[in-house]
């Protein structure tokens, strides 16, 4: 049961941080590695093949702009790869167009090479799911996150008593 | 091993049936069901349910327009759900952005309640991923699918001899 | 003559206070209820059916990103239903589309569930909107409207004497 | 209980009607105008001051492009104004984009002037946006729309039997 | 030779004013007036009579948002009007579409009734604008105009000796 | 009392056309030219230089794709510019972004450089403003354009008798 | 002198021929093949390194959707990678955002690996540009291109004698 | 081997100061050039006749809003010229649509007259790009490219060790 999580640079980590958050909060074990589709092609197939071979499960692959790393990865595995379009580092590039140029650029593969996009900058999202995925194959990991979503009910801050 | 196919209307069904194909051609089963979010949200309920019950693994669900029906299920399984963006209906629906307002509708979805966006109308890569999901835990399904990408590869119209 | 206020989470106050400001300067009454389509639909679902029993007329729900909130209420009740697009919190998210996702989420429901959508960001022309609609029943809103009107046109900062 | 149906040209007829059908299907009386905001500014005063006079509660106006109407006559009543953005004619008009214009245009009025916006081309939504308005004033309204949802429901092509 | 400028709050001057430069800088006349096409429209009618009957010649009118204000000029006078789409106040509102909702309700109007269009926030040009069509009748202002181009050109900081 | 059409290919003129036609209906001359900013750069410049000479006052130039025809002939005169975005010949190219490249491309001119925009392929309402220019100068067009804007408001197919 | 064209289907030959048509007008050799980044990415990769080996000097691909392939060539040649974003087939396809998702896939790369975008669908504009790139070097190419365009000025359907 | 680079105005240096950094740092020489399409024509004409006179090979233009400049100098030479959209300023112009508007005036041209556009802001791909252009020519400029390449990816902060 293990998730790696993949970006291109330094500035994607805060963002990224986010799914690891979630992994841990549920106890996946996750790799996290700086790789890039365009600067380091070789070096992306020669770690997808590692990561095949250590038993990953789900890769996530964040990137901005002209988003391709989720769908080279894609196209070189097997593996569900979950796509997080980043508006480019912390807060939106100033060249970027708010996260939409990476979001098609993740969304729209052709058959029949998926990649499952989830939300801009919305890395927690991507931990979520590859744990859903993750619950089909491994009960105690579905029990966990049955319990969370339970305690996220009762935690809500209800209909009652808000002020405006 | 059951995949859920899940879509608003008859109109749908032409572009849907791109990923029974797919679901068909390596052997996973599925169901198909015509439900509305917003006109039969109870019967929705009741239906995820009985999927549920019954052994279902993974949610396909295509929407158009204000296409809400892929996180509204995901609000109430934790099974992995995968959205279709559709143009709505057979060739884009005059009143609709193109598939533009179904994409924002099904991908920008709250945390911790992912949905798997996959391309517009691209209903193929939807039944693809769902493949590769369960494929983490169905070694047989595994085999075919990448028997099935060494076979693209191989028929692929290649390089040599292309004339314009 | 009563209207409810919806919204999904605490940083959304600020914005949605502007609702409650102008229902108070009219002395309608209003309740304020932080719930959520996707995390706790059971009990959104509850809480729709305890307003409609108490005598709520209009609802206003403010959501972003993919803005479920105002279309899944509007399936489970006849009120109408006013949805104000944000572009998340207070200032514009850096994973939001400037709040044109919600706006797309939130206007282009299908046949027979409208949602009355509003201006992004603009929650006091949802609570205007949710007064005109009362004023049709409660004629002492109506001249309290009308009077509204009028003072404002007569407080306009009129076209003599800008400087510029 | 009267409604009012204006938009701008002979060319939108065939997408408002759906308007009229709706209304016609519950009972509610309405009036059908053709007006301009740009071209006949005077004469759609005096409309409004007249639709006003004998008893309209509710005004739906469609518009493309540069959507003024809605707006404009939201400005000159305070009955609640519901607005239609329209792609021009029957399909899309080449100089428009999508409707896009005009939602924009009728969605994002300023305070305190609101437009209650349906989706691009749904005139039936508007008209059953209407009559859920009428209806907290109307028992006998409230009752027919309840049995038509519960109608709808029962029609509803279900979950079982469908093939793809 | 008089020009009016026209809008809708006082949080618009910072950018209108820079219309008056340009205008104060060739020696055309001008009034400024602060009008709003959905809160006072029987002023704006009135106001746009006086001004006709005043002399003046061409109406500069900013707005934002769904900014119907130079359209609905438009629609009373066949003095020309130019539209500036404005991003609300200074700095973009967010609740705008950086000016993009704007400048399709300015420019997208429907025959007869035309604004001329300029950039977004762009009153300079607005004005710039209104001189070169008050130069055609008036040769004075536009020996002025030529003379400024002439210098534009002069002072233009040149090929020469650019450090990167 | 002169104006010129500009426009960049046979391709152009069914829509251009419209705006001829606007011209005769008043009796206001024109030449039309088929030029280009980017393939004959040379004899625009001449033309516009000729265009001067014999008297025009007033250039409409229509373009798509990027569309950089009406701000380089605006760059290279002081006569009043106006520009209509195309879809790129009859019916929207499969290459153009329904316009909204070539309204972008037009509207958004450098100070003090502008070019009066109006909307997508709506090249009569460029010839009406065109008109409405002239007017300032010429009584006689005035007064037709008042007549013809009487005439308009009588024609128009008035509040009464709409079928629905 | 010789130029690669690679795309992704047969239903991309009608658009691409042309950029092969432009090449042979002007007598510079090519090949053309059909690749995929995603299904073939190791034969792309073969590929890349056979055109450059057989003295390959500029690479045109052409791409729609999440157009990954002008991008993934660039990271692995130093030579000149000129990307051409398609609409999807001939005309546009219900899938696909008018080729501004792909627009975005192919322009908005990372440095330092750049791709020279085209206009959407415009593949004789690729190729010429490809052409001038290598004018560089070969003088003789350079005066057909010379001779080209004082051509296509004498040819230029002049200012004079349209008919509107 | 000389590469041009043009930009509109002062505060377009800092961008546009990155090209010149990568030209420097692989010994390509450079002029740095501030010209307007719309404000002194006839100087950028002048201006890219020296360039070509003074042996200038490629050409870098930086231009935001309706970004002509690239178009009109490709309008101009035969020289590959290589379009930089500028988000206008450093950091994004209010009245600027995040770089969009420039983007499609500089990539949409018209056929046979080629841009080579670049990503917004990107002025280091623009660079790149053009010294791989010249690279063609230029063995030992190849060389230098080779190593840069080799060195970032011996440099890359590779797949190990990071910790999330």
């Amino acid at each position: 049961m293990k998730v790696a999580i993949i970006f291109g640079s330094q500035s994607d980590k805060e963002i990224m941080k986010k799914a690891a958050d979630v992994l841990r909060g549920v106890g996946v074990e996750y790799s996290a590695h700086i790789l890039s589709a365009h600067r380091v092609p070789e070096l992306l197939t020669k770690t997808i093949r590692e990561l095949e071979a250590s038993g990953t499960e789900v890769i996530i692959a964040g990137a901005g702009l002209a988003a391709h790393l989720p769908g080279v990865i894609a196209s070189q595995t097997l593996l569900p790869v979950i796509g997080v379009p980043l508006t480019a580092g912390s807060g939106a590039s100033p060249g970027g167009l708010a996260g939409m140029d990476a979001l098609f650029s993740i969304v729209q593969m052709p058959k029949p090479i998926p990649v499952a996009a989830v939300g801009i900058d919305n890395a927690a999202n991507a931990a979520q799911l590859a744990c859903q995925i993750l619950a089909l194959k491994y009960p105690e990991l579905k029990t966990k996150l049955e319990n969370a979503r339970v305690k996220m009910k009762e935690n809500f801050a209800g209909p009652e008593g808000v002020e405006l």
